[in-house]
């Protein structure tokens, strides 16, 4: 039996920032509605001013302010109406003193114009109107550029679009962008026991809940799953397997089989396929400490503990963060939910340890408790809201103290 | 000009309510893996208790917990080896008096052992253990349902399913689900100004940036866009292209076309093309006031301002809140963000008002700061990570308070 060299977490991720940094996913161009959750390469830079035209902000009457000192309720000033600003044309329109011109919300201000009133503060007498609130300076009016200015980046480079986003480059006239392409993904679930999950369970059998757990999770991070496979623990075909897996993906993911235990294959396999193989054995992380990590042709293999939720939490803090940070480079991280710790726990394990936590509202606070249960993976699957994490420095988690939770989409 | 009859947002919500409380989407059975984001239509119940058998959390053996009483390092309890639980099948073997049978870590226990021993504890001589370590009764076990009790409601109906939930049901061996399909959703542009986002501008004209937004926007929340146009402000072409969306979309989405302004049509025509035509027209929500409610042969038609950043906050108020909790019958809310208030805001409009902010994270705190701009709708839409509310009831928002977020995906 070979025993575990447990690395740090951080040290984990800087061997795979090391191995893979220059790990080259090609790029993409695609519509722009189907970019959300993809990683962009480019800088986004406007091409023009926003708005390329001086636009007024309300309904109203353009005019030159000076044309409306002191005027008031009691004592209007008296401006004539000499056209009208039409939505989606051009005017040339050269304001002279005492004149107005009608302009829609969002409709281009004469140039020589300085403020617009708003339609509330005047009254229309025919082809005159009288204005009863004196109109400041560029009062009501957006300038050239004062949205965009041309050349100025918009979206930095390497964000992980999001639904807002999409406005944005609308608005821009970008409707084609340049992506990362997802990552190719393999899944390989190992163990005698598993069988595919519409099986009526014979006695011992367990179904294979984690090919669909990471599934889900890699879709949702931007990846696209390739390969799939389940075999039994047999040295020969989880080795075929993971030479498939290895020449289709980018990363493979094999889940099971990494546990010190009897059939404990998946580093032998690893070292066996390549170099430089099996870079770590053991996180400092629980769970999720047996999760091994190989380098084998230049691509990334993770082997993942068995139990579901362990496999899900060694994927979320591994390899999310690698596909995410490394791979494809960016750094837009999730926001993360302050809660209030509803439970009190000890830990002095020397690892980061992680807790699958359920969020209740409680006046207006969100209150936060653990899902427990030793082996309870469909409660803690079904139940969980996010997971929190207390770093190995700390020895526990007080009551009522302020956690982060990271939130299950 | 027709005034604006103004209604709090709570009673438009109330209105939609009555109105479409028995508005029937029709439900489709999808795979499991397709099905993050939908809204199941049945709770999801266990037919089976899980774990099915006793199952052990460690390697180890099973013994009977009194053969090792008083055991300890210097004097340990010695038991013969008599069989191995082999992952994947059953096990019959009845245990005697100091007896141990090897089990691995999700393997089954025999029958009348009532402990597992870790294998750290032991050390193996050929066929015989010794344990240096007392086991107390069921340590290491999961008992028959201790996860899960037969006929037990895992999911509730009704609820929108996310990335964690596609792993419980895996456990329970359903790979497909019966979900309310995507509400059908039509998009009309309306404006002289409106131009395809591709567009070169030409003086006057603005990309038709709310389509998009509004589809971005649509997808996230699980919807479907079957129509789409974009028409100049005629009232003829604007009363087809909503006659014909009516035909085949659940809701129909108007933006511009809402202030009161020149060429405020929609609501006229929501009126002549059925019964009971417009529900509200004005809601107290800033930006977003001009927002226009409507039912037409049983369908529910928006009018939602023009501008991008009013549209968004009126979609993600009134229409997201109508499609998820009306429509869709589900109420698992986005949990929000707390962050500290970067500001000070004195407001008093008799309205619900909404600030898109940004986040900054200083010394682990967020810090919400607004985004302004009186027309700066790029810049909101590429910087804003979310939004907050200051109700009607409330006055400002002081420096350092703490705020809800909602936030952007």
């Amino acid at each position: 039996m070979e025993m575990f060299n447990v690395k740090k977490r951080i040290e984990v991720l800087d061997i795979l920032k090391n191995e893979f940094e220059n790990f080259e996913i090609k790029s993409e161009i695609i519509d722009i509605l189907d970019s959300i959750g993809r990683v962009i390469v480019n800088d986004i830079v406007s091409k023009e001013n926003v708005p390329e035209f001086r636009r007024s902000t309300v309904d109203g009457y353009a005019v030159k302010s000076k044309n409306t000192v002191g005027c008031s309720e009691s004592l209007p000033a008296f401006l004539s109406i000499v056209g009208e600003s039409k939505m989606g044309e051009g005017i040339d329109i050269v304001l002279e003193d005492f004149q107005a011109v009608y302009v829609p919300t969002g409709g281009i201000v004469p140039d020589n114009a300085d403020a617009m009133v708003m339609i509330e503060y005047t009254e229309k007498f025919d082809d005159e109107i009288a204005i009863n609130k004196p109109a400041a300076v560029l009062e009501n009016i957006v300038g050239i550029g004062d949205d965009v200015k041309i050349n100025e980046i918009i979206i930095e480079r390497h964000t992980k679009l999001k639904t807002q986003h999409i406005g944005a480059l609308a608005a821009l006239g970008i409707n084609k962008i340049q992506v990362y392409q997802k990552p190719k993904i393999g899944i390989i679930s190992t163990g005698d026991e598993i069988v595919p999950i519409e099986t009526d369970l014979k006695i011992g059998q367990i179904r294979d809940i984690n090919t669909f757990s990471l599934a889900a999770m890699l879709n949702e991070t931007g990846c696209e799953i390739v390969y799939k496979d389940r075999i039994k623990d047999d040295f020969k075909l989880i080795k075929k397997s993971l030479e498939k897996a290895i020449d289709l993906c980018d990363v493979v993911l094999i889940s099971g089989g990494s546990s010190v235990g009897n059939h404990d294959m998946t580093p032998e396999i690893i070292n066996k396929i390549g170099d430089p193989g099996v870079l770590v054995h053991g996180i400092a992380i629980k769970p999720g400490k047996p999760t091994i990590v190989g380098k084998v042709e230049n691509k990334a293999v993770f082997g993942l503990p068995g139990h579901p939720a362990s496999c899900i939490i060694s994927y979320k803090v591994i390899v999310e963060e690698f596909i995410n940070n490394i791979l494809l480079k960016h750094n837009n991280k999730d926001k993360q939910i302050v809660a209030k710790s509803g439970f009190q726990v000890h830990v002095s394990s020397g690892r980061d340890v992680f807790y699958m936590v359920k969020l209740n509202e409680i006046d207006g606070e969100y209150i936060a408790q653990p899902i427990h249960g030793k082996s309870g993976m469909i409660s803690l699957l079904s139940k969980a809201d996010g997971y929190i994490e207390i770093p190995m420095e700390k020895e526990g988690i007080e009551k009522d103290a302020l956690l982060k939770v990271n939130l299950f989409r």
